[in-house]
């Protein structure tokens, strides 16, 4: 439709064709209204029955909700209509018509579980707000790789199929790859990694991460996207530093470019980019600051992972995003680097919201004797890694980097409750289809 | 390294600490040369035997080549030197010492095979070259993703865990699911169409997509990057102006952002934007032309497939990039809409490189009735897809789209031999890791 006008831009005076889904029927008697609506917004048509053709009028009358039509008419200015125009139609053509009976009530008067919205995506993301969602999504993954590449970094792909995971078979989904066992990557760490010893040094990459955890919480999904970053000659302050930069940058994004979809959502007036430093603590003082809080039925001690209700003490505590640093090693990846000074501390890292963790990294351990040392005390074979350890024979320089969720910056950016309102076609336990 | 300094950053009279790879040692007799590589390009650093600390001048004569080494020191100007000035060093320290034997040489001096690289990617990407293609790769995928939001296409990540594949079970890659049945996904094409009837009318997604197919050739690949396109509103025709319009914007932004790169590759001079419209074939045209070049032992005929040597004598014949519009209604697929006028005639279309075909689309068929009994012919259960067919009923606009394989796009660019020279770590029958 070469000539087709967004409602949004049709202006009094002009002669337009515009397109999109029946969102209303309003029949006053003598006059009618049906609202039209398409990706810009809503327009009303006016529907006149003494004055206008009676085929056309009918057409109008009759077409069922979220049908698709296009109509041709004349805009005209009128002070009554939602926004201020309306079109007095000289042709209604019925493109698709729907249903009388939809699974799901796109204009969003009637609430909807959220698995029957799922079931029904196509119709879910016809409300406004839905939209608005996955608008923001996609302006949020256009800020972040913007400001890697004011990083330098660069755009990388790497593999979905993979051999082995990074950390073993553990929570891996097998496939059949020719005959050969294979696994869905659980996380590009290892590539990205091999990467950084490569001419690029530095590089991002934006991605689907696949993980068989039995997991059912609003807060976890088996197909996730995961937002990756990884520089040569970098520690972790450094990753931490530009790990603050992106998540920023994302806010900014959408402060600057999605002031419409955030009024939908009812956040334009609270809706604030971080500002400041995020506060970083050890992992010692955060247990103590949750002991503290007297929300934990045990006092956490030294070498405790934080359980979830301590992070949201914390999180509370702390009111905005922060690290949390200087983690005992013995919880932390063996990828992953020990302090220098202190083999019992690791440079590992999480960067939290205050509902939950959005980030992990840290400096890696790029000496390979200590590297295949890690693999064998994890019990894996450094055998089979050997298409990864090998590398850092031939000069691997220090590194370091971060995997951020990228369903967890969206639903923590948005308050959405569950995070499989983040993601168009979540996966889980349960879910597999659509 | 906060203090890090980049090679080509480093002016006459800074005080500089430059980190990279030992790219070359040149032994002079009194004087002698370190070439240091980062990735931004090289720095000479002078080593005077009678005039400088002993220990330091031996730790650079010493250390091996693809060593990671830091270096700080005072930049002076330097005419002899290959980018016009050196570091005289106060201090040399090896981060990360290298094996003397490697398995590939990162210098280029001593040519590889294609599988050998791939074995090494890490040292593989040392190189220059084959950085640069990397380079801009990631360039193509940042002006793609510019030129779609430029046509207001919203990015969408549609999941790569499914229940059923596009055409059926073939050639897909099965998964175990929590014990069921699932497949990884070979195109997002049922996705993005479920996504043309929400209220975003108009989606795009790069992505990855697996392919079970049995080719071993240098250009298939079992997992490649899908650059994927779909738009509500949008005949055919339409389709086919926005993949020309994406596929132009991969070239300017390359074009505009990556002169050193194509420098690199030898390519600055004869690197060219497509200019003007790409000539449109009809499927009638394109086996009449193949049939006069008499590059085929037998005529096509109506109805036939295009056989890989017809493709390339028709791509000489053409000479740029071309669309074939109008196939048989029997070789594409069903869920592209046939011309309302001519049954026999498909909406479809294939953009093609000389070399090769980079593009499929088409119109769709969005008509409930003709979708089901199109699954119905192709031998398909249509209640298997019933996820998708039963939005079909609730409004779906008209529709058209395409999907671009976005390492073709990268090697026809480039004239690259094979197409895994286009992606970090491929993935064919034979190879599985790195």
């Amino acid at each position: 439709m070469q000539n087709r006008t967004y409602t949004a831009d049709a202006e009094p005076g002009d002669s337009v064709t515009v397109a999109g889904w029946v969102h209303e029927v309003r029949d006053l008697g003598g006059i009618a209204f049906l609202i039209l609506r398409d990706k810009s917004g809503k327009i009303q048509i006016k529907l006149e029955k003494d004055e206008m053709d009676e085929e056309l009028v009918e057409t109008g009358l009759d077409v069922a909700r979220e049908s698709v039509v296009s109509v041709s008419g004349d805009v005209k200015e009128e002070p009554r209509a939602p926004t201020g125009v309306e079109v007095v139609p000289e042709d209604i053509d019925v493109m698709a018509e729907a249903d009388t009976q939809l699974p799901l009530d796109p204009s969003g008067k009637v609430d909807a579980e959220l698995s029957t919205r799922l079931d029904n995506r196509t119709l879910d993301l016809r409300k406004d707000e839905v939209k608005a969602v996955f608008e923001i999504r996609a302006e949020i993954l256009r800020s972040v790789r913007d400001a890697f590449r004011g990083l330098n970094a660069t755009e990388i792909n790497t593999p979905k199929i993979v051999a082995t995971g990074t950390e073993g078979g553990t929570e891996l989904f097998p496939i059949t790859y020719f005959g050969q066992e294979a696994f869905m990557n659980q996380s590009p760490q290892l590539f990205k990694q091999l990467m950084v010893g490569s001419g690029l040094e530095r590089v991002f990459e934006v991605g689907p991460i696949f993980r068989a955890e039995e997991h059912n919480t609003p807060r976890h999904l088996n197909e996730a996207t995961s937002i990756d970053f990884e520089s040569a000659f970098f520690d972790h302050t450094e990753a931490m530093d530009a790990c603050e930069h992106v998540v920023k940058a994302a806010y900014e994004g959408v402060a600057e470019n999605c002031q419409r979809e955030l009024e939908t959502l009812g956040l334009a007036e609270e809706f604030e980019v971080p500002e400041g430093e995020f506060p970083r603590l050890t992992y010692e003082e955060a247990i103590e600051r949750i002991n503290a809080t007297g929300e934990l039925d045990e006092q956490l001690v030294w070498g405790d992972d934080l359980p979830t209700e301590g992070e949201r003490a914390l999180g509370e505590d702390v009111g905005e995003h922060y690290f949390i640093t200087d983690w005992p090693s013995e919880i932390k990846p063996f990828y992953i680097k020990d302090h220098d000074d202190d083999e019992t501390l690791s440079t590992g890292f999480d960067m939290m919201h205050p509902r939950m963790e959005l980030v992990s990294g840290g400096q890696r351990e790029h000496r390979f004797e200590h590297l295949v040392a890690g693999f064998e005390q994890q019990g894996l074979d450094p055998d089979q890694f050997e298409y990864y350890t090998k590398m850092f024979k031939y000069g691997m320089p220090p590194h370091a980097g971060w995997g951020l969720g990228g369903e967890r910056l969206v639903m923590t950016m948005l308050g959405l409750d569950n995070i499989r309102e983040a993601v168009l076609f979540p996966r889980d336990r349960q879910r597999l289809s659509p």
